[in-house]
C-alpha cells in the first residue's frame, strides 16, 4: 500500500498522538491481530525507527490503544449516567452505552477484553477492569438499596451486560439495542 | 515435529473420528487460530491428501470441532440438570457446568462462540445457539413461574452466565467456580 505514504504526512509535534489516532482508525477496519506497527508507521508517513521511540513493539501500541478505548468507554458512560440519574435508569443507561460501544467498536472492544494487553490473569491491575467500573458502581448502589451483597450485585450486572455485548458481537443473538434496553430496564438485576 | 509421525499411527477405519480426536487434543494446547490442518494430519500419521477427503479446508475441521464441543457442553448440562432437578437449582447447575466447561476448555469454548464457524451473523442457524439452549430452557421456565417474559428471562440468564464465563476466561475477574455459584444461586435471575 505504498500509495498511503505521504497521504497523511506527519508534520506536527505529537508523533505519539498521531500513531495512536492512526491505530484507532485502523481498528475500525480490522481486528487487532491483523494490525502491524509497520503499517501504522507507513500510514502516518514516518519510518519504523521513529515509531520504535514511542512504541518498542506492537504490544506497547495495543496496550496504549486499549487504555485509550477504556477511557473513551468510561467517558461515554459518565455522560449517560449523569443524564439518566441514579438507580435502575442509571444502570440501564450505562449498560446501553457499554453495549453500543461494543457494537460500534468491535475490534477495540475485543482488544480491551480479549487480549492480554492489560496484564496477565492474576495481575491485580487486570481485575475488576476500569471498563466496567461505572456500570458496577450503579449496580452496587442498587444492590445496597435492596439490601443485597453489593459486590455480588456489581459483578452480576457487569456479567449480564458483558455477556449481552459478547453474544451480540458474536452473532449469537440479534444486535438489537432496544432489546438490550428491555433486558437492562428490569430491576433487580 | 517429524517425531510425531508414526507415534500415533492411523490403523483403523474411522479416519474422520481420528482427525476430530486429534483436533480436540490439540485444542487443549493452543487456540484454534494457531492450529493447521497439516499439523493434525501429521499427528494422526496420514497425508494431507487423505485429510482433504474428510475436511476440504481448516474451516471445515473447525466447524466440526465446534459442533462436537456444543454437543459435549449440552450433554454435560443435561447430566447436571437431571441431578439438580428444576427451578433455581437446575438453572444454577447448568450455569455452573457452562462456566466450568469454558474454564476447562478455553480454546474450544472460544471456537464455539468467537469464531464465525457456525454461520455468519444474521444466519438463522447462528442465533440462539444450541450451547445455551438448556440453560435458557431452565431460565425461561423460572420466568414463566414468576410471571415474567420467558424469552427475555432466557436471554438475560444466558447473558449473565456467558458474561461471567468470558470475564473469567479473560482474567477480568478471578476464575472462581464457588463465586459463580453464589451469583447463579440468587433467584430471580
Amino acid at each position: 500500500m505504498a500509495e498511503d505514504v505521504g497521504t497523511r504526512p506527519y508534520h506536527h509535534g505529537d508523533l505519539r498522538g498521531a500513531l495512536l489516532a492512526e491505530g484507532m482508525r485502523l481498528l475500525t477496519t480490522r481486528d487487532a491481530d491483523a494490525l502491524s506497527l509497520r503499517e501504522v508507521a507507513r500510514a502516518v508517513g514516518v519510518s519504523a525507527t521513529s515509531v520504535y521511540r514511542h512504541f518498542p513493539d506492537k504490544q506497547a501500541l495495543m496496550t496504549a490503544l486499549a487504555r485509550e478505548g477504556i477511557a473513551r468507554l468510561g467517558a461515554e458512560q459518565q455522560v449517560a449516567a449523569v443524564a439518566a440519574g441514579g438507580g435502575t435508569a442509571g444502570f440501564a443507561a450505562t449498560g446501553r452505552v457499554y453495549i453500543r460501544f461494543a457494537l460500534e467498536n468491535p475490534a477495540l472492544f475485543r482488544l480491551i477484553f480479549a487480549s492480554p494487553v492489560l496484564g496477565e490473569p492474576g495481575d491485580p491491575n487486570r481485575k475488576d477492569s476500569e471498563a466496567g467500573l461505572l456500570l458496577q458502581a450503579h449496580a452496587a448502589a442498587l444492590g445496597r438499596e435492596q439490601g443485597r451483597d453489593a459486590h455480588v450485585q456489581a459483578i452480576r450486572s457487569w456479567s449480564l451486560v458483558h455477556g449481552l455485548a459478547m453474544l451480540m458481537l458474536d452473532g449469537q443473538i440479534p444486535a438489537d439495542l432496544d432489546f438490550a434496553d428491555s433486558l437492562l430496564g428490569q430491576a433487580p438485576v
